[in-house]
């Protein structure tokens, strides 16, 4: 069967077969096909407000659409036949109600209404994602209260360094999400623009009214050039520069679980339901999830990189080769919500072994900071105390013992100033608790900041519903104007 | 001569010389030096403030501080005996000083240490290119004022589509900068945070008055989380993307001159001034500059990937893979701020060729659309009147002839509704300044735009001046303490 | 329904539904199906010959593998219920065949296992895809031998620079394409090894016949090294690099075409059956497939991007981040050999304009080189040569003349060494013909090298056949063995 | 002072300043200082051959060079006042012996001398890094030998899956580094070619003599189509393809041995002197240089974007984006080779600890892949045994046991196939000794491949001094020539 195209006229042949399936993009932007029926309805509202559809036209449209949607969603459109999203609905509307349809695309090009339905399908995204990302959030923040004074070695370079609260680890992935979360805000205001009314990429001959289309679709602003608005894609690298900042955090604290969850460090249990097993060796529990996560953030960082070699150099204005930012973007989107969702999961089923990590904390010396401190605070230069502490973890190393298996007298021989309180106050629990910043790790500031996470979440989830106030409903739409 | 290192004790030998090679930062983080100097600074207030160091010792590291600030500005210290700017400055101190110099380093590490010099010089790498910017869109608007009224014809797919204004045509780009900018803005918020008190990862055992050191730090905010503070680089990456993205820009609009350069088009003039010549052919006169700055917007790129490939992965906390982030950001601002200035240079000169670009608005049946929308308007469905027009441009172009070659009665038998208006109707001029949408190409929508993108830019120049006085000055704390 | 796993025993709950669905990676590697097929026919082959299975096992697992075959290709199978393709195939045949299907898996792991469906897979890709380009080579010297003496104006700078034959512009993506032949058939040697043996990471404890599986599966080689095959993945990295780059040519000739596409240059008609036509704007023919190649060489990119970031910093041996490479490979492949196809038979339907071609080398002083060489032959040094023939061109284009306007007496004001001869000289065609060397324009070295390119692509379609042999037939294991 | 450039003529005024310090490449390129005057001295008695240049001119000119040559290096020469690096060798011998110097650029242009002095680069860099890697494999062969007999657990997701060999686990390696020496061998061979006779992007018009040049620059093939000579850079994506894939078996290296180093794992004392302290942690012994080696990874990564990114549709033929290829190849070298030779130091420099290693495979049923092996040798399909031996490990988890501690009677609950000789066949030496296939972990197996390995580094040695014999020598063809 021929395949139907809204652009013959100047074109003499037929298109090729081969070239046709190239060009086609229906197998992805098919997934555009509420946000482009929602486009049509409103621009046929607006169509109607200027008079170039009469209010029965618009009735028939508005009808038609619904049916449309109804057919996809019951699976009754042979969707290979179209070459893209935009003719398919133009063409069904024209089987359902005739001549009416071809007036619907009056004053409006492919140009701008991809643009439109990227629009949409993107304000829809982040709002689904910071939902995700809230729930992240508000478990974090569970789990680091139930959890508060549990004890845990923090590391750099892979190195025990200082003792640390779990609750503390754990909110500062609290942080390094919120702060996707405000790049997420921040995206979706500068999606939150009306295309329409760019045409093909000078503007529209016809007096399309804007405000009205903006208000039906929720759109706070209009887009103020045409030549801008068909040629750039920026909401959508700029979404995925987001996505990649989401999984990168996901990636590292996926890392740090399969390092706790190996069998040498212990730190966490796993529920069963979320590892599988070996095919060949009986005894593995592997953390497949935390791994697939820690890869598909490489996926997402390549889809950055496509989108971005790909507007590299395009003259303005709009290019075909923009045709191809849609696969990228549903990748991306759809890669990072699984991630956090399955993320949130297993999280929720994993527990912190709380002797293995307080018996980790034993070794590797990793009281020597808080033992210069003692020495600060008993009147010596940093530095050397520094020095001194580092001769003694040398000292006990050889001798293989610990600062605790030491005596007054032989730590005096290392610096005068050392007490007999020196043993308390290298105590694991006082390490953790004698730190004084409000951005420690000491139990009193850990608890601050959860209160702070907790006001900040509120803050987040009133910004949150907002979105949700901004990104328009095809049934409410139709119920509206019909 | 041995390298003076900060941390022995600990290691019982010398490290390996290529090791140490391989190991120092500092070719790369001497860039860094005024920053850590203000950090060295400030921290010195503070922990007079909290009675770790004497209001003498105090007076004696700020007198120190400002002399080897001199000394480096002077080049009469010898970079390559320190491992880092960090060492660096300690032991130049401690060589001025002597012991209060051992003291500066309490309660604190180099892993928030560097994390507060790389904010300090992000936060004025922000200014710097967010001033930079603002001159390239008061050139823009400049530009297009001038040429308000100039005709060019726009490509879609590289084909003439419709025409448009020159200053429309720059008003693009004002629009793709103005979210570069409002882009940058948000970083530097995202960046304006105190990490001091994080220490190495767990806080700091000491009373650090981050309050204090905030103030003289001009930061808005502290960072919350120890953890989260020295394991993150996301005020990097945030700021990459956004040099990606102006870089991206600045690529598309290289490439629209080169062609627009091209003997082809013809379009622009390049002043002499700004363009070369060849080593073999002695008529080339080449748009070297234009086609630097595409090239380098891939290098910009990969340095995005760098960054993000590079904190892939990481387990938490400090890892020195992250000692490799600084020659990443320096690089990408420097090429960044390179580029945007000089191609400010090169478009103050470089002159639109009026007549060519009118005379090529003649070919290529740029009115179709215009004589499409005049069939509408007459009474025709949209997608019948694009198929008529179609049809007339297969004819003209087979006779060999134009729309304005055309009369009545032939028009007539392609449509009825043509008439002798027809003709008025697809003058160039006429087909701009019909256009309705006031993000369109008409000179009455242009001119409004001209006088929101100036009002914009009032309001940009306004947020510039407020993140100026955010920026700390080396001299005025000396002065201030002193 | 609950899902079958082939991992159970150690682990203690049924995996939750989202982590399955998560996890499974069915829908991407039903894609192996074939090659899964073949390892298992082989192995099991390779079992009977050290007594793990029976003949009469053998047979029934030949034809359970043979039935599953079918079953597959006729929609039979319900995909959706197994974990992966290793799964299905055993759960499937224990269906048909019962026990003797529980031993198939016998000294092997889903580790190799994977390993070696992916070395299938991508000796066939290879294959195919050099058969692609060996078509687009021979097209290519078909179209350089028709349009042999075909002038176009060849550019540096998007200026242009010298006169030159479309056959030699032809011949350089020859060149082009040929590099990326070479380095498939390095590719391909690369990754003929066989991986069976390896087992989940140290090598299996059964007497795996490894040289019989090889002589079965077409393996020239034997993989050495356990952990290296299990956790290895450069065989799909180098085969996206070649990918990559032969997008990247093509993404240049789609480039180029853009261009001579153009109204302006108008060098090249493409046949409307390759065209597409605008929504809005009746007049348009637009490069779509051209655009689209180059937008798909940003998307090959970054799935070379995603690979990479992959494998970075992952541990031996095996990582279920590395269950994400298929999707990666299999998009990367898809792109790239749909983008060769494409652009055959775009590159099939155009055709080149002699006479815009010509009319073009007539601005713009292309002679220019060739009237400097001309002074040289005369005995001038080269410099001057270049700067007297740049400072004649400035003379010409401020008279609006070119050289054929300048009289033997004007020309000997720029130097005495011009004469009468000049004018032939400089002549189009002489231009051309008058270079010497042998990677040059001139129609007697572009003939050679078409000569040399018919041989070279018939030593290419010799070792083309040599691959083709090394790809195993399922039904011509199954026949040999049943 | 006035910058000098040779193309001045056509360009009617004096470049900008900013548009000069902007397009000048000398920075970067003075690196090629070596390879351009190489390439000068070639050409010049290339030159002398066909007569441009008389006898005595030519000795001028390489007297010139070696003068050149002499200056630079006792740092005599003031880059800053050049271009790049072809214009300082053609002034600088204009300024030692006048007029025939200005012959020198007959019949060349920059385009193709540039690729020259690239390909001379790429060749010797191959050298260098060819070099490096066959000390690093010598390396991993005398380790091998030293330890073959060590076990060390493999690890899977990591977990502890199987013992294994440390002679086998290095021997991974070595595989790795095989592959990569077998691409820059191909490498080297695709950048064998000599591109002068190229021009500018047509040919030359003088009768270069190919065959000479080729013989004296030590080509082994002529460079075949000129505009495929000045617009590719292919040799150098695929040398930083190669060095990219060096970088990741580096950063794999170096992650496993950063958690080997780990309290948790202590499987390797690194060397005191390959290690580095914190600043602010006495105790820390941190494994600095394997975390800048993984960071420097993604930054060789991130430069392969560069370069790709960068050719990304291109027109042809050459265009200055192409000009900052440089500064990308030489970091990319760079980082490479500085990681490759600090990590043969910090390898050579490195001990396992035989006791911790054997200690860790006594947890987690590291032997229940030889336990199912068992059952299966003794008549069990594997399906089954795998199952079996799952309910052992979790019933033995429960108990808080090991397989050692089940008696008989309880193992025969489990399957009647168990007998006392289970206990022998569970032994970690003959886990690792069981394995049957040529490319397992069993001494015999990893015996026979250190003997393998030894014979392919012979044969990589061999080629690597014929490689060694295709790089020209300046003083050589200086000798030969005057």
């Amino acid at each position: 069967m021929e395949k139907k195209k809204i652009w013959t006229g100047r074109i003499n042949k037929q298109t090729n077969a081969l070239a046709e399936e190239f060009i086609k993009s229906i197998k992805i932007d098919k997934e555009l096909y509420v946000q482009d029926l929602i486009g049509n309805a409103a621009y046929a509202v607006g169509l109607e407000s200027i008079g170039i559809l009469s209010r029965d036209e618009l009735k028939l449209i508005l009808i038609g659409l619904k049916e449309i949607k109804k057919a996809i969603e019951e699976n009754k459109v042979d969707f290979n036949q179209y070459e893209d999203i935009h003719s398919l609905v133009e063409f069904e509307l024209e089987k359902n109600i005739g001549t009416p349809a071809s007036k619907i695309h009056t004053g409006r090009s492919r140009n701008d209404q991809i643009v439109l339905d990227e629009l949409l399908y993107i304000k829809s995204a982040i709002a689904k994602i910071v939902k995700l990302i809230l729930d992240l959030e508000d478990l974090l923040i569970e789990k680091a209260s139930k959890n508060l004074t549990l004890i845990l070695p923090a590391y750099t370079h892979m190195q025990k360094a200082q003792p640390v609260l779990v609750s503390h680890y754990l909110l500062a992935y609290f942080e390094k999400f919120s702060r996707c979360l405000r790049m997420l805000f921040f995206n979706f205001q500068s999606s939150d623009f009306l295309p329409l009314g760019a045409g093909a990429c000078v503007g529209s001959g016809y007096p399309i009214n804007r405000q009205l289309l903006a208000s039906i679709l929720k759109f706070e602003k209009l887009g103020s050039n045409s030549m801008d608005i068909v040629s750039s894609r920026d909401c959508i690298s700029d979404y995925l520069y987001t996505c990649t900042m989401i999984m990168q955090n996901l990636s590292r604290f996926a890392e740090d679980f399969i390092i706790f969850n190996s069998q040498e460090f212990s730190y966490i249990n796993i529920d069963d339901s979320f590892c599988t097993g070996s095919s060949i060796m009986p005894q593995k529990k592997n953390p497949d999830i935390l791994e697939l996560i820690r890869g598909k953030s490489a996926a997402v960082l390549g889809h950055l990189m496509q989108i971005m070699a790909l507007l590299k150099g395009l003259p303005l204005t709009y290019n075909s080769d923009l045709q191809e930012d849609k696969k990228i973007l549903f990748n991306a989107h759809n890669e990072t919500t699984n991630s956090i969702s399955i993320f949130i999961e297993l999280l929720k089923n994993t527990e912190f072994d709380k002797n293995k990590m307080l018996e980790n904390c034993k070794g590797g010396f990793i009281e020597a900071t808080d033992a210069a401190d003692y020495l600060v605070k008993k009147g010596l230069a940093f530095r050397q105390a520094h020095s001194i502490v580092g001769s003694m973890v040398n000292y006990c190393i050889k001798k293989g013992i610990h600062f605790y298996d030491l005596d007054l007298n032989t730590l005096k021989k290392f610096s005068e100033f050392f007490d007999n309180d020196f043993f308390e106050n290298i105590k694991i629990e006082n390490c953790i608790n004698s730190k004084l910043t409000d951005c420690s790790t000491s139990t009193q500031s850990v608890r601050n900041n959860i209160e702070k996470a907790k006001e900040e979440i509120l803050s987040f989830k009133k910004e949150y519903n907002s979105l949700i106030n901004k990104i328009p409903d095809f049934d409410e739409i139709i119920k509206t104007h019909l």
